[in-house]
């Protein structure tokens, strides 16, 4: 390895490990019935990740966390450019090594010539679901026309959910407040941990066969 | 083959032929300007298929065609495991071999892990219909925030619509009794029968150019 | 070349020169900041490209160009036959060498067995914006319950975006009319000219970054 690369790669490293202004875990096992969830953000921007400017939509995603769920969690949040062979490798980490159920990422879904996003997130999903991208664009054509450019998309790799959500704080939280109370349930179905959200925030809506009513005995060794 | 292999085939068959609580067919010559319209209706489902429960979502499809149809019509009734292949196969032989112009399936669209019914259907579709799946998520979205993870998608194969329908009686018939309005006049563009629905039931909209008053001839021998 | 070969070759040329019952070009330097810009407008018809019946749809497109755009503009008008390679190197072409902006088609959209140009446009495209399709389908379902049946997409191929509109000009004037909204925030993400409408046919919609208050110097040679 050559000391550029080297150095690219030690940068690399330093952009995977953004300083959180806010704390990576959160919720509680007291007056929950959920188990411990794994969450992935993923922020793509090449200024952000060059450290032109701070990231804002991973600590917005971080803190909609921390209002919304109830039950225990963990975050792992990375800074990464709009390159798409690192995006692909990134969302493969999250899902494959970090085993978090749900992975979102911020950033690279419009029209511009580096936004590739959307195609990293097709590339390494198993399956698609096309019913968050349609959603989350009709909730953002509520407040802008030019929501219609955005691309995001949203599938399943194993068992995690990777969704696109928009670039812009003001949009992540108009979406995901609104989107989330459909998440708990598809994870369940994707037979990961039991989440359980704030009502005041998300109102969760889960079929009633899906739904805990107390927190089950650990499996037996 | 093998003994075991031979088995499996005849419980296959077996699973390919259920019992319908409900005629295969159904409409009338007289009072209808329409003809002759196959229609193919295929429930994904591995419990349904090994006998655990009784498929109700098949059967619902067709009570729909027996309120809605008023031109004659005949169904093919399969009920089969989420098994890829088999439902690629299936939808084959009822669009190539049986003639069905329209195959409808219920069930496996979801996130699980066996749900598959989605890649099976664009896997034998020359061409895709996107706005079905949209229509079908915005219908159930009145219901259910759920919806948003239905996969349901549809496209076309050869002179037959494929179209996937939710797994749920009462979600199929939310659904069916609304997008029912426009298949007729896909129909007509795919060179099929001219099929005509009770109009208390499905209102079906026809472009004039489309519209038939009276049953051609017959074509000349 | 054969004699064959050549008198096709010239008859698609004529195919590809309609006569205009408009100018193709338009807008003014003055009183706007825009740029000059380039569209591309290709009528997709079997029956309008064998001379069978006049273009309707073309005309209604450059007609929306002429009352909507305030800064200087210029087409390229085509006629062809629904034969996918020959859509494919229409798109092409009218990107890649005519240098437009924005290409859009008409007809070629609908389930009938000829209808190809959703899958010619996909094919010429690198990246997909799912979000007109959806858009145009929701807007058209207001008027007719057919519009379902609307297989529309769009998509980025370098720094062009390519629209399919619907095949009827009344439709056309119904859907375009409302997304060009977005369009002009498209293109100068595409990094392309500035575009300029006039506020009472489309408001355009640019977040404040876009905006240009004046036109800026020409590039120093």
């Amino acid at each position: 390895m050559s000391a550029q690369d080297a150095q690219q790669q030690q940068q690399q490293q330093q952009q995977k490990q953004p300083v959180s202004p806010l704390p990576l875990e959160g919720g509680s096992n007291d007056g929950s019935v959920g188990d411990l969830c794994r969450f992935g953000i993923v922020t793509v921007s090449d200024r952000a990740s060059a450290g032109i400017y701070e990231d804002e939509s991973g600590p917005a995603i971080l803190r909609f966390f921390h209002e919304a769920i109830k039950s225990r969690w963990q975050a792992v949040y990375r800074v990464i450019p709009d390159e798409r062979p690192l995006i692909e490798a990134t969302l493969k980490e999250l899902c494959d090594v970090e085993g978090c159920s749900l992975v979102v990422t911020t950033g690279g879904t419009g029209p511009a010539p580096r936004d590739v996003t959307p195609e990293a997130t097709e590339a390494v999903c198993e399956r698609m679901m096309p019913g968050y991208g349609e959603q989350m664009r009709a909730i953002s054509l509520r407040y802008v026309p030019t929501a219609v450019l955005s691309r995001q998309t949203a599938g399943l790799r194993g068992k995690s959910l990777i969704i696109n959500l928009p670039g812009k704080p003001k949009s992540i939280r108009e979406t995901i407040d609104e989107i989330f109370a459909s998440i708990p349930a598809c994870i369940d179905l994707l037979e990961g941990p039991y989440i359980e959200t704030n009502e005041e925030v998300v109102k969760t809506f889960r079929p009633p066969a899906l739904r805990r009513t107390a927190r089950p005995d650990p499996p037996a060794q």
